[in-house]
């Protein structure tokens, strides 16, 4: 079957590679589909390249060829990717992404031109890199009420952390690190801010939950105000610091679902996910908790999860994949400062008496080199409402929620 | 849609449950399909079952139902299990099962029945309970050619040695507990002896690699010979002992495939799986390590997975999963004790320099309370033919495979 790639940077080629690669495995497995890349839409030249005659700056290349039938976008961004997609699926073409941005900002759309046209809008590789998660949720785990889902959705900000808790290594440095590494890119915002984990979020809870959940209804914290010393004294407590993702169901007509550093005790399988590997944990009301794990990011795992997308539209090419993906609605994404209850880990300029006379009861850590002045503890379950509004004008270090996974 | 259950067992009546309490989830995430009960075999009575009406003790009453499009078979064993399997699959019903023994030993001969029926034989619940990792192996990871697979496959056995590495107690102390607390039948032979994780390295092999692998072809080893002291010595190594199916790609014509003890290394995702939990790492070409973690048993986990098989039929009525599962040979499953190479733990009664005039380089182990006639190390990678030849006939007290994963 002719497929086409549009965009051949990292993940692009490394589709047209596992291509190359693979053709063995994926005739075997899929009943004898051959993936034939027929067409390469980039606007830079790749003299040399082995597919250096099927390379097209002239999308109508592709979107006119009536024996292109799947077509994998892997150029990122809203713009042209959206434009693009669109008119491939329209055209009834099936269309596979490991945009993240697209999918958590147009997936709705998309599904539902799809649906429209007979065709399939596939995204294994948009959460979790090669990870299965996608299609495990949708499918294997169709007869369960999900009940939350927690995820280390990002590989450079779980590097860095990994660094400051293994190494000791300030964040600047450990993000100098990643950087050097190619883990991080040179404006490292939408990794350690978080709006790549938030992505992942909204993809995750629009399939758990049926209703398209935008980035702007995800509040998104990063990593950036993280220091040694919460490191230290969290690892006292037999905990670890960990961007998480996080999705609460709470009624039919209400989910939470942000972004934080939040901390993970030891035990929790999502407490020994170290380096650039990612995480996600479901739970769900018969299943209990499953967990997904492995590398979040780069060329070839990614790329191998945008294959077999390829081969499943290449299976189904008169079937769609049905994902109960339906609209958003706008009070959907509770405030969850005010809605969930949860432990916090605090440190602040207070001696452990005021502290003592401000919560009824909490847990203080202690660390190295420790000054007089300085208190670290962890409360009781309460709102992050409530903590501030007991909290008052004291002077707070930092606040991290403490996690339930 | 009208589906049966046959065998009203743990996991029959968890899939009436599931089924009855999952209705809502169920459509929204299949398109609108309704599961409806018509039959249940069974050769006991259940008075006041809330499915009461929908009882038989006679096969032929779902055989010949032309409605019932799928089946569960939740009875477990080869027979009769296998006979009403081929039975249904002929006459055009497709079959969903949670029965590893089947799908081990007649696995092929039910896929080709469906083949030529045109229905699905669908089997996700019998590796791994309600763990993802049929579907994700078979088409998520369809791009990759598979190198090896490692897996915690019995949640009893891994329960009797997380009591035994987090507890000091002894091996029968913790397999009356798992008895106590259901986990372990009166008959623990086929967990504890890993009859059980053997059929599941069956399956995976199988469905891995394209080729049948049969449970006699699998040397197995169970877990009994297990002692406080080797947990000890190998703590101090810092790793823990869990039983692991192993699966390695060798060539196009051979794999390695076998059940025994294993020393883990701490930092290992293998490592932190605990209690009853199960996990199966893939090691593929281009996606690197993947795991899939969860409850590897019990009612409801493993209902929910044979329900979403049912519900995978309900959806594919005309068509049919490939799972690119062929025919076994004699000689696919090499013998691994004179191919592979690994580092082994030994403990002997030996002296440590006697131990070093043996072996070039070990790394020595201790314990609390270790008798000045016994020695622990860890070897190089070498055969376990080569190992027990260097031994010769010292009292060895016991020898486990240390895994790479």
């Amino acid at each position: 079957m002719k497929v086409a790639i549009m965009g051949y940077g990292t993940v692009g080629s490394g589709v047209a590679e596992v291509i190359d690669t693979h053709e063995d495995v994926i005739s075997k497995r899929s009943g004898g589909i051959e993936l034939e890349i027929a067409k390469i839409l980039d606007l830079r030249d790749f003299p040399g390249d082995k597919h250096e005659e099927v390379f097209t700056k002239d999308f109508n290349d592709i979107l006119n060829d009536p024996e292109i039938k799947v077509v994998a976008e892997t150029m990122g961004g809203i713009n042209p990717a959206y434009d693009f997609t669109m008119k491939l699926l329209k055209a009834g073409k099936s269309v596979v992404t490991s945009n993240k941005e697209l999918v958590a900002q147009k997936g709705l759309e998309l599904l539902e031109a799809a649906e429209e046209s007979g065709t399939n809008y596939l995204f294994e590789a948009s959460v979790g890199g090669g990870i299965p998660i996608i299609r495990p949720m949708s499918q294997c785990l169709a007869a369960n009420h999900i009940e939350g889902i927690a995820g280390i959705l990002n590989g450079t900000t779980n590097f860095i952390l990994t660094k400051m808790i293994e190494d000791d290594m300030s964040f600047d440095d450990a993000l100098k690190l990643a950087q050097e590494n190619g883990y991080a890119e040179k404006d490292p915002t939408a990794d350690i801010e978080g709006h790549d984990a938030c992505r992942k979020v909204c993809i995750l809870a629009s399939l758990a939950f049926g209703k398209h959940v935008y980035p702007s209804q995800v509040e998104t914290e990063g990593i950036s105000n993280i220091t040694l010393e919460d490191v230290s004294y969290i690892h006292s407590a037999n905990g670890v610091i960990k961007l998480l993702g996080q999705i609460k169901y709470i009624d039919e007509n209400n989910i939470a679902a942000f972004v934080s550093p939040a901390v993970v005790y030891n035990g929790s399988q999502l407490a020994s996910v170290r380096d650039v590997f990612n995480a996600i944990l479901v739970r769900g009301d018969a299943v209990g908790d499953v967990c997904f794990y492995g590398r979040g990011a780069g060329k070839l795992p990614t790329a191998s999860a945008v294959v077999a997308d390829m081969v499943d539209c290449a299976k189904h090419v008169n079937r769609r994949k049905i994902f109960g993906w339906g609209p958003g609605e706008e009070d959907y994404v509770v405030d969850y400062k005010t809605q969930l209850e949860m432990p916090f880990y605090v440190r602040a300029k207070l001696s452990e008496s005021e502290v003592v006379s401000m919560f009824n009861d909490v847990k203080f850590l202690s660390r190295k080199g420790q000054p007089s002045d300085e208190v670290a503890f962890i409360t009781d379950s309460m709102t992050q409402a409530k903590l501030y509004e007991i909290l008052g004008d004291s002077k707070v270090l930092n606040v991290i929620k403490v996690t339930n996974y």
